[in-house]
């Protein structure tokens, strides 16, 4: 549980995968979390694309306090991640539910979760509400360099998940390609 | 290589997991294919978006056609899919450099591509240009259901991959939010 800062230069790799991520939200009463699997990079700065909308309890706090942080659950928490994606903060206190620990962050008021293996300080720039689309950019970013569990998973989209396996490396064959400080 | 047509409604699934993607456009004269690694799924229909611009040689193509089609690669074409990535059409012609082959679509003139686990015939419904931000509806979509290796690859942004390991079922959790017929 030892946060440490991550470059921000650096943050896209978080989100490029395609991992289940968790946002959190406050609006000084309650922190909330919902589990979103639609997402992408747009960006290096890194600007960060969500699909959400009403009907997701958290989507009227981010839209009121224009912050939220991106965790990035392992596969170690994928059981509780599908659990805060089947309930609503309107009902349950999901920090509480899921036992999960938020942190203070530094850029925004909402917390990071100290379990995940990293977490994205995020500004809401917009909303693009034909596209049903939040437009995030990245302020700051954490990670866990200590943590054992270092495997993400993605949704199926139909109640399975992939877990992340074996890594292949093409720096060689890309490197004119690649960003400067990655 | 034989592909059978997978249902509209199931086709989120192919994009949801965040898999390294490629994607044809024709103009007619030559067909062509990009990697694209920053895309997400927007809703059930299912509509997808992508990030790209005119930095891309296919950008074009796909601008005035206004029609592609995504293909999914597995990991035994990851080489493949990292060289189509690493040069331009405006040089080669990508089919015959990496030995791929076109199959005729249904629904748009980009081809599909026959070596790929899927395909998803495409239109360009909309391009967000401040958001550089192509909108994509799926028409149709096919896949590969004989084909032996199924797993696909997440591009990690520093040009290594993480591939597919183990699925997790949560089905049980997730009844009530599954989309009908998934």
């Amino acid at each position: 549980m030892a946060m440490t800062e991550l470059a921000l230069e650096k943050t896209f790799m978080l989100i490029e995968p395609g991992p289940v991520i968790l946002v959190t939200t406050t609006d000084k009463h309650k922190n909330n979390i919902m589990t979103i699997t639609w997402h992408m990079v747009m960006d290096f700065t890194p600007r960060i694309a969500l699909t959400t909308g009403a009907w997701n309890h958290s989507f009227h706090t981010l839209m009121n306090t224009k912050e939220c942080v991106i965790a990035i659950p392992t596969v170690d928490l994928a059981e509780k991640v599908v659990g805060i994606g089947t309930c609503s903060g309107k009902e349950v206190n999901k920090f509480e539910k899921f036992e999960l620990t938020p942190l203070p962050a530094k850029s925004v008021k909402a917390p990071l979760i100290a379990e995940c293996l990293a977490c994205i300080e995020c500004k809401v720039i917009d909303y693009v509400e034909p596209l049903g689309m939040v437009i995030l950019k990245a302020e700051r970013a954490w990670i866990d360099r200590d943590r054992k569990e270092r495997r993400t998973f993605h949704a199926n989209g139909d109640g399975t998940f992939v877990v992340d396996g074996e890594t292949l490396n093409f720096r060689n064959l890309m490197e004119e390609k690649l960003p400067d400080g990655v």
